[in-house]
């Protein structure tokens, strides 16, 4: 039974992320529908209810409450023990950062937001480069404010807000062999001579037909629209408001339904994390998504694993033929299939395939690690960013809006969040190698449209633990191993080789 | 220069008023977009955010910080000193209420509301019966929470929140001549033998041509699109959320579309006021609206004065016939004008036409103060508003539910609020007159699509004052006369009787 303290503690802690919630629905609306002339007001009622929830969440109440918790006894396995852990956890971390430091970090964050912008358009580094200094400089001290643990590094600090536990040492252990097997793959697939045809990718389709296309196919892989919405912002997202009500985006192209689909099933993997969060716990950590690296290995499992297999292509085409009749008209699975499955390096990571889009992480993660180290300095990014790319990717970097300058993250002080794009990759294919062990032939049910097997399987192994056992421990519970590169390249070496004609 | 507790006072009220405009977007969201599963967590944000809405602004410090401004030597016709005395006003009355009471009212209202839509339904007033007296009785408990003027009676309590400075036996001075007027106008016509052609009200128009024509004309009286939206929902409203951003809705018959456009010009009258109140002084009451009564002055204005006028169609009917070619091909100047006009007695007050609309009123605002003065038990408000229904508007009511069964007012306890709708065509009429004297000929101006000199007009006179004058103080500003039925029957009486060959 819990305490009176523990029960003060839960409603204020849901309090707070009712407003949370209020904010993000906010900032969704700025997203997606807000005029142009509402920017102003909007910024002023963002920042309002920022400073709000910072204000309740590091309240000396607040403070007061966890100890008095701690203080009692809670059986280490409980729910109960794992939100006091992650609410303690949150408290010190948010009390970490002084009010200067914070109001420094904000000042200059939208400053050098704008001088990336500026940079970007004229693709001149130099425009850019005295704010990413002052920002790796804040950012270094906001790891200092932070702390790291004993043996570890400062940019572990970084890490710890996007990916709690996870240290820059562990990731370089993984992804060191991965580099390795994935520039081989790479190289091999493009020295193959096999070309699919893109026809699908460049055709046009009317915006109603892609809209119909992506509905059906987020709906039927279990997002559930009576408590959700799908609608149009220019960088796809994912809002999980709370119970009952999540919103996610996408975009259209007259030209490339395909990217439409892509960024549906993703924001849709994110959305059936959220809708199937445990709503009773609403408010706990234990009724909170983990870290950003699991919510991305549900987003890219739904996306690629499942989106851009065969088995999923041999039930959804006659549904796209029906949808889409005229872009459709002359495809088979095998011309779907291989046009999803297209590896190709290009400069852009947000346009980059399933095999190339590590490869952009990796460097990215190389970099700030460096940067954040002191051992890069911001003046030689470009150089550095280019030596990397034509050793992983093979090609120049013709400019730098194509290279180093193409990410919204550094200029908002986004250092460590990178390379959590990668680890859901990781963790999606560990996670559904898992799944097939355990369900048996998933590619049988996707065949049939059968959907609810898997979403109740991650739902149950994932979803309904919220916070209550860290990515790390999460991942060796459903697959009794640590998280490792061996799944991502068997899942990939597995669907490409043979799509290329490669032994 | 203003004292340094104005400042701080400034500050607080700016913050609470953000705090406002996000639960008004939060409400906006609701009524357009919100899924369905989305209901219980956005009943807990709007809970929350009323709470600290109220919290704020019935603080301890806020009441203080009024006393302080109050005691220093501020001229009584500036800005500053409009500004602390309506602080003060909405700050005792804020804090009347005791807590236990606005409780009990927040529980009634949703049980009662939850009653009526049943009764409704069923057509059953003894369903509502009990939850209206119970509703009842807490709002006269309200009243003498607020309490009123001497030689006043309760009701002018109720009034004070929807229009401030109104009592009911002002209202009732006006209202009384006015009722003679319009039934024996109304008789008048019923008894002209003059039907004008509906074709226009029964035809299907595409749902698409009727929102490109909407907006058009939303966009031709001032609405800004940049400032603000045009959306869907069950009952049309406005949102002013703020500087640069005003949210208004509409709803769309698949064969009326006259209906969406009277509703947009209502609404882009509202969002007008809106968008036209002084920017910088928002958060206080002199960047907000004054009342009830005028905001719906500038709704009904643009909605009946302009929409309905013969000059507005002459300019907008190509217009018409370029959008919706299909409807408006035999459709001539004089077919729309008198189709726009119809005067017709019905059961629904939303439904009804110029004219039968002030009966309507006039015949809730009777029984309502009736309720309140406690002349009237509920029991009886079936039969005494069937009977006035009959006496004013010349039919029989065939069941509650098309009678007093129809609005949702009283089973919030919205009541005086009803009156200020009269108010607001009577308000409207008199600032026109003055508007026609002063600017010379509106209606060769709305003949060339030139609308933009009444609204600079309108926001000279009204919008740019916010609260710094009381309702009945502009009227005299504007009209340099008290307001009265006259203006209101001059409009009828000119525009209708030449419509239906009478003298």
């Amino acid at each position: 039974m819990a305490s009176k303290a523990y029960d003060k503690l839960g409603t204020l802690q849901r309090q707070t992320m009712l407003l949370g919630s209020v904010n993000e629905l906010v900032h969704w609306d700025q997203e997606t529908l807000m005029p142009s002339g509402g920017a102003k007001l909007r910024s002023e009622q963002c920042a309002l209810l920022s400073g709000l929830i910072h204000e309740r969440s590091t309240s000396k109440e607040i403070g007061e409450l966890i100890e008095q918790c701690a203080g009692e006894e809670i059986p280490k396995d409980s729910i109960e023990f794992a939100n006091i852990r992650e609410w303690r956890r949150d408290y010190e971390r948010e009390r970490k950062l002084p009010r200067e430091h914070v109001e420094e970090l904000s000042r200059t964050r939208s400053i050098a937001q704008q001088a990336w912008q500026k940079a970007r358009k004229e693709s001149d580094f130099s425009i850019f480069a005295p704010h990413l200094e002052k920002m790796v400089d804040l950012t270094r001290k906001s790891a200092k404010y932070y702390g790291w643990a004993e043996g570890g590094e400062p940019y572990d600090a970084l890490l710890e807000g996007y990916e709690p536990g996870a240290t820059a040492a562990q990731i370089e252990k993984i992804f060191q062999p991965l580099r390795t097997r994935l520039t081989a793959l790479i190289h091999d697939i493009a020295n193959s001579g096999v070309r699919p045809d893109t026809t699908i990718h460049t055709t046009e389709v009317p915006k109603a037909q892609q809209e119909a296309f992506v509905r059906f196919a987020a709906s039927a892989i279990g997002f559930r629209f009576e408590n959700g919405r799908l609608d149009v912002s220019a960088h796809p997202f994912c809002s999980g408001l709370g119970p009952g009500d999540c919103r996610m985006t996408t975009r259209f192209h007259a030209n490339n339904v395909m990217d439409a689909l892509s960024s549906t099933m993703h924001e849709s993997g994110h959305g059936i994390y959220e809708q199937n969060l445990n709503k009773e716990a609403f408010g706990t950590p234990c009724g909170s998504a983990v870290s950003l690296g699991i919510h991305e290995s549900q987003s890219r499992g739904w996306e690629n694993i499942v989106g851009r297999s065969r088995a999923f292509w041999e039930w959804c085409l006659p549904h796209a033929k029906d949808l889409m009749p005229e872009l459709m008209a002359e495809q088979t699975i095998d011309s779907v299939y291989a046009a999803q499955n297209i590896v190709e390096p290009t400069y852009i990571r947000v346009e980059a395939d399933e095999a190339t889009y590590n490869l952009h992480i990796m460097l990215r993660f190389e970099l700030e690690r460096a940067l954040i180290r002191g051992d890069l300095s911001t003046k030689d990014v470009p150089r550095e960013w280019n030596k990397r790319f034509k050793d992983y990717l093979g090609i120049e970097v013709d400019k730098d809006s194509n290279g180093c300058l193409q990410d919204v993250h550094w200029s908002f002080g986004l250092m460590g969040y990178f390379p959590t794009y990668t680890l859901g990759n990781l963790y999606a294919c560990q996670f559904f190698e898992a799944a097939r062990e355990q369900l048996g032939d998933l590619d049988a049910m996707f065949r049939e449209g059968e959907f609810e097997t898997l979403r109740k399987w991650l739902t149950e192994n994932i979803h309904q633990h919220g916070r209550r056992y860290s990515a790390d421990e999460l991942c060796q519970r459903i697959t009794s191993k640590p998280l490792s590169a061996d799944p991502l390249m068997r899942h990939l070496e597995g669907k490409l080789r043979p799509l290329y004609g490669l032994a």
